[in-house]
């Protein structure tokens, strides 16, 4: 496979105006629960498979013990009237130009399907294992900006100050070339965590916007689970910091955290 | 050599509906030793070599001083009436992308071959010293999976957990895509040694499907020299931990271990 | 996005031999900050804008909370009747090969615009965190290496040791193909902090060289916060080596301070 | 610059079946600090310059301070009637792919000049600070392992045992794709330190072998300054031993004396 390969699942698909939520694997995987959360609540359905050299070569184990060639999927479902396309995946591309290039072809779907607007959900690192109830935005263009002001967003000077890296923040530079309005919405969260309480709070935001009501039951059970390991985690971290003042400093302790996440 | 070179060196090959075994370099590399070692009980006959730009830059030196670029390589040979193909080698795709073009050129070839069905043969690293005899599988269509429950292979839900990475998990991918039957059969072992042991057992699962006979005794002598060298080392790493209560963690003592493998 | 992408913001460009100053992000962002100021100061007008799947995957965040897609920029300025073009931009490449590449894509807008003469701007490392007023050049032909000595500038024979890595040095490369004069200034910095101190005598050279006046007061001002900053570290590593006679040495203590960069 | 690049600098250049000598950077730098004195002794003449996308974007300085594209160049000279050819250079590829696609380049000017043999020259790591006068050697077929026997140089069955990485095992392996006799000789060094010694023992036995005589005075000096930084490295190794009993290890003793190499 030296090229990228998509699969449309359906034929006639018709879909009014669409917009296009993008959870991808990513910080705190919290825009990938947002959507996995919605496809579920949702019912939506997958129309389009892609499959890319820019993954890594790897398969999943479905629960039958059958394998599925890692990919990211397209799904679609209507709430409230609007139309809206999911695109979401097990992985973002391992390679700089792959991202580059997956980011057009996820575009030019995008374009086909009439995509009207994308909101791209993510999360945003904070690096404190206390959880914060923030959404913090930045849009491709001002009228965005001014518009999503009403739905208790945060749009701070210049932060994310890194800017934001994958996915996330490149299909909203990529589609400044093509006209298409696109925003990016993150959740505040650790960073060294899978984060459902972050994805939960992100998701009432955005049954705000584009007003419409899901059940974040599900989620919220998920939560609970993972504020409990945090609780402990943040408190072995006290500990660990109080032997450090008689130990010398290594890598371990960092890293361990981290891959949690 | 800018692009896979596929040496083919037999004209007139003629095989019925012949499987493929597919044993490359991996987790405790028991797919290799599986399928060298039925090279070799086989008098398996070399008929195409591969030599592709994603191998390393290097050559291997034989016994009588001469070189070999590294390569795949394919055998073919007859068991119980069977015909079984056999691809090897020295190496796996150092890129992602180099692995996604050689699964294809792979796939091409098992076509060009009329091969009915694939086995990948791996390990799976358990991160425990002592052996346990299982084999764990996964397959590519849920039928096979069915077919494949009397030969005491585990099937689990979702497990590996982390997916198949390489070319054992991704020929079941690609082969999706070609209507191709394909099944991975990874022996249990520790990750961190290369286990005959794993191998000898995963063969012995290997002869039941395919209803043949196979001599093991060289793969169980190497077998009883690599548990005393295991044996070495579980000893040596419990010693470890015992120091470690009175020292730092540091990276060097588990990426030591994992250098032997 | 395949290819890199050259968009030009203006029809009717007209410059009289004019000089190319490149001014990317490197050592201690000397170049970078030189430039950037000479566009504040001068007034300079954005022409072109590149794009390349090159450069990492990411947007910055405006202060409107818009972003941008990572990219380098040319700028055109007038200054004491010479003409003068500005290339900067947010990243260099993040491969190898696309540093050739976009090399050759700079050096070919320059033949275009009628670029006379190539100054890229850059940093030399020292390793240490006391400040020393001194630049150190190198060029593409020797007539221009005896030009430049009046200036002020060090020629040192095989200075830099290590040679010049990433834009600064490979635009130097690239150009001697085309018979295009050029030259590489970089100021000397510490390595560890990005370095207006550096800029601002960089500019001086520069300034004489080019034999325009610019205002410097607002880079001075940076300098001076960052050498409170440097101090600081300077003492902080004083007491960490203190400490270090009597603890083992780990990787920690130069990274952290590298990571400041 | 997208592709490699071939500067021929001379239009008439008449060969009888020239020998090709490599020597590029490598282990202990013994195979290029061989073919540099050879350079230098026997007046060669530089014919052919080669730059690539695949070397590290990067200029040296010369001594008047002007700059070098970092490249590999082809030489020529005769000794004792025989037309020697010297392939040496700055770097080895930077990317596997790379590795392949400059080998063939290489093989591809060695088949235009009319090549009869090529000997690829570098050293075997031996991880020990004390010097030993050895070669070992490895060919591209049987014959040349013979011929070679009788000029002191070991052949020891799949010695190395880790292969030959880079170009001097990669040319071994390519040209036996196209009939041409190649072997690699290797000077046993450290692995850790530039290696004059090892390198003049390797040049005395390629001495014999091409029926020539080359002063190795220059070499002798650089190797008696090595021997003497080499004394103190031991000593120094020895010592941090000695301080390691009481001490947990860490990851930078052993990288420290590999950045030195």
């Amino acid at each position: 496979m030296k090229e990228n390969k998509v699969i449309r699942l359906k034929d006639d698909i018709k879909l009014s105006n669409p917009i296009l939520l993008v959870g991808l694997p990513g910080v705190g995987h919290v825009g990938k629960l947002v959507v996995e959360h919605l496809i579920e609540e949702l019912d939506a359905e997958k129309i389009i498979e892609i499959y890319s050299p820019h993954f890594p070569p790897q398969v999943l184990v479905n629960e039958d013990s059958t394998v599925k060639l890692v990919n990211n999927e397209i799904f679609a479902c209507k709430a409230n009237d609007i139309d809206i396309l999911i695109l979401t995946g097990d992985h973002q591309s391992a390679s700089t130009e792959g991202h580059y290039e997956l980011g057009d072809l996820y575009l030019d779907l995008a374009e086909e399907l009439g995509v009207s607007r994308i909101y791209t959900l993510g999360g945003f690192p904070t690096g404190q294992l206390t959880h914060t109830d923030e959404v913090i935005g930045a849009a491709n263009n001002p009228v965005l900006v001014e518009e999503m002001g009403q739905y208790g967003i945060e749009f701070k000077e210049n932060e994310p100050g890194g800017g934001i890296v994958g996915a996330s923040g490149l299909l909203l530079g990529l589609s400044q070339f093509r006209k298409l309005d696109a925003m990016c919405l993150m959740g505040f969260t650790s960073g060294y965590l899978v984060d459902p309480k972050s994805a939960q709070f992100l998701l009432g935001v955005l049954s705000k916007i584009l007003d419409i009501e899901i059940d974040v039951t599900p989620l919220e059970e998920r939560a609970k689970e993972m504020e409990k390991i945090a609780a402990q985690l943040a408190e072995m971290e006290q500990q660990q910091q109080g032997q450090q003042q008689f130990l010398p400093d290594t890598v371990s302790n960092d890293e361990d955290l981290r891959y949690i996440g």
